[in-house]
């Protein structure tokens, strides 16, 4: 069930971005994901594949809604699952990030998932651990899984993502969600637009291979779908009110905006929405809206994601047991915060 | 092992309240909580049947008693089980209740177990959900599982319910305690009297069919059972120390009261206890006291809820697939604040 | 496999100290200890051993690491696993450390892993429960399994721990860890040398069994192993500084120190560790330290501490169903605080 037709293997004990992985490696993926989307279905919703492995949740920032989409979709592969969250851990202690994560190694347990502030934190633990390390979110700098589940979604909704234009709307300076997404629908044939007011896009994206525009009625002409990226706009709480009128006038997904294209967009978000400034109530549960089947989705490929990585390093460990984590994989150092 | 000679069948994929249960209903939970009672006495306290399944204890209040109490539960009927508490969680970032319980249906859980500040918000999950909802105490409103297992503790100690005289003693005002053993206790016939200072006595309390008395030592007379709720002082912490004195004086049960009784009476609360205030250490830990049973008793009477409303889910799933949630539950609407 | 050649045989609930332990039941823990470290070794890193109990990890100070590596024994035996920290529990509501226990042991669980601030905490819930109690950590009392897990890793290293000389060096006046390793290193016929400013060493540590030394450099000298204990400088920031550098210059290790020894010193620390504080980076990543390894061994230990009072306790309560908990346990009173 598991099997894939995809002609390459994966050979990574890590998930740390999608800039190191090839057009091949994310189609692996997204063919394990599909796979797995069927499990979810069935009564009993489980498979053995991982029993007797244990997964880390390593979360220095709050997210509930990643966490715990990792850890349903371990439990569901039979993994056991730690979660550790900053609040509660040894940082309070002073202790620094690799002696934490060796330290969690030393308890053999086999994949640690790890959401960071700190760009490339992920990066780090996997130049420094055997064990595999998957990133749920480092910084301004990646989410991989999160774009994994936007093109799953949108290979589901539209059959293939060669070809499609997406946008991406919001704070493309500060998302990790679009510096994800760009790398992996560029590689696999989309036409990627960012639109978002100037002071929001960071310099020189175009080499990233993506259009630009402050326009949003450009950004929705002529795409496939929209992803809508979360504003965050309480860290200054004095003026966020008048802001976000302001952002919703020129950049909210409106029912009307999307009345006036002539093709049937799908609309998506990373969650949590903010209703009323990223887009309307009507536009989120409207029949545009993919954005649950996103998380829904998410289950299926971060369980592909943990099954591949845990597999490749067992293999890993068998074959090569005393090399070291990084080398093993070209591209990795690549990696910019 | 867990078939009822009820005539009647579980049809509800939610538990919300006793208000809205028919008597046939309630003593359905009793009869299959019974059956699952002998589970933790067995070497291996565990059985296969809702394996594969998730539950979701999601409590927007801090209670570790209730929430430990589900999860041991769910785990014997082997539930995988996700804890996410308002600390930790996307309440943070101003999602709304729905968002964030739509989203964790969209992970294809079984059941969400809900503690939350407002009364109603149960029934709000339950119309906008097609997962299982089990209310763990609602604001003011209702604790169904609570009542519930102090109607199975009363059943096992005295043998039956109907007839029995009930007085429930504190704050009944602002407890969903209270409501819920009025609810069930006089649907299943009992009499019951409630018992506290008229500031904490509702108004038309007697239209729920229940007597009124300032008086404990009334209340106490013919009672076979009293159930003492916990009083809430650490709230108004500048005169909280005569406030409880004054309490304890006329409202603590204490050994001389009982001991002045005609009949056995058995001594119940929710816990956790203020010794001193509304009872005294011999009490709680006397003779009468079967307050440590209800603990014990809460795992049975949790496995059937969480048991009967899986079931009749998959059932309705499999037999109306498209069907809202709210539509199945004649009488849910009726739920007050 | 968990089979031993010991002649004695384990017969107590709980694990409270090793002040109250024989040489001989030290030996099981650690041979039995032995026969599960292969179990983090396997594809499968689980057995079913104590399938359908529960474990409770009853945090009242917030310890990631100790919490973490119970829980992952607990899990590789196929036990259930509850987490409660003081954070969330009743201990808000002004419930005693009684009542909390009593509660948990109703729900019928099988294990209460306590840590607690106040020195005698474990003894405290062993006397009242039936249900086994391990201590975590109990004030400055004892912290059993960390001693078990450094004999452990020193009798791996050095084949023996009987005619060893071990130095502990740091705070020996407020170290649980400190207490627990002299009492066991004392039984199996090791020399034990503490070392530290004259501040910090209890009065009459002597009486222990103990040599006492400030001098760093005398404790090193023909010493086989060294365990270093984590200073807690962080509660007087005022002047952390100056006190650091000061405690690093006296009784820091370093390579320098360990080049002038004649033996190859073993180096132990509990972590986690003050880098620059209580040793260089150097020496805990060098080759004397055995940290990493510590943790490792962690796991093999608690799971064999959780398999053989777990066992122990189903034997006495088929036996003597009606025992109380401490009656059982000679030596148990002893306990100091």
């Amino acid at each position: 069930m598991r099997k894939s037709n995809t002609s390459v293997a994966w050979k990574r004990k890590d998930l740390l971005d999608l800039e190191s992985l090839s057009r091949e490696e994310i189609e692996l993926i997204l063919a394990t994901a599909e796979s797995f989307k069927e499990v979810s279905r069935r009564e009993i919703k489980k498979v053995p594949a991982l029993r007797g492995k244990t997964l880390v949740n390593l979360f220095y920032e709050p997210s509930t809604r990643t966490r715990v989409s990792f850890e349903v979709a371990a439990k569901r592969l039979s993994l056991d699952v730690i979660n550790i969250t900053s609040e509660s851990s040894s940082v309070k202690k002073g202790e620094t990030l690799i002696d934490t994560a060796k330290n969690i190694e030393a308890l053999k347990v086999d994949i640690i998932v790890v959401r960071h502030n700190y760009s490339g934190a992920a990066a780090i633990l996997s130049r420094n651990l055997h064990v595999s390390v998957v990133n749920a979110g480092d910084g301004w700098h990646e989410h991989p899984t999160q774009a994994l589940l936007d093109m799953f979604t949108l290979k589901e909704k539209l059959g293939t993502i060669s070809g499609l234009h997406v946008s991406i709307v919001g704070d493309i300076a500060h998302s990790r969600v679009a510096r994800s997404n760009i790398w992996g629908l560029v590689k696999l044939g989309a036409k990627v637009t960012v639109c978002a007011p100037k002071i929001l896009i960071p310099a020189a994206i175009e080499q990233m291979g993506v259009s630009v525009t402050e326009s949003l009625d450009e950004a929705l002409r002529d795409a496939d779908a929209v992803n809508v990226l979360r504003m965050q706009f309480e860290r200054d709480s004095q003026d966020a009110f008048p802001k976000q009128l302001e952002y919703f006038k020129n950049y909210g997904i409106t029912e009307e905006r999307l009345a006036k294209l002539s093709k049937n967009i799908i609309v998506m978000h990373p969650g949590p929405i903010n209703r009323g400034i990223e887009m309307s109530s009507a536009v989120a549960d409207g029949t545009h809206s993919v954005i649950l089947e996103q998380v829904t989705n998410g289950i299926a490929v971060r369980m592909a994601v943990l099954f591949l990585v845990a597999q490749a390093n067992e293999y890993i460990s068998k074959t090569q047991p005393h090399a070291a984590g990084s080398s093993k994989q070209p591209g990795e150092r690549k990696i910019a915060g």
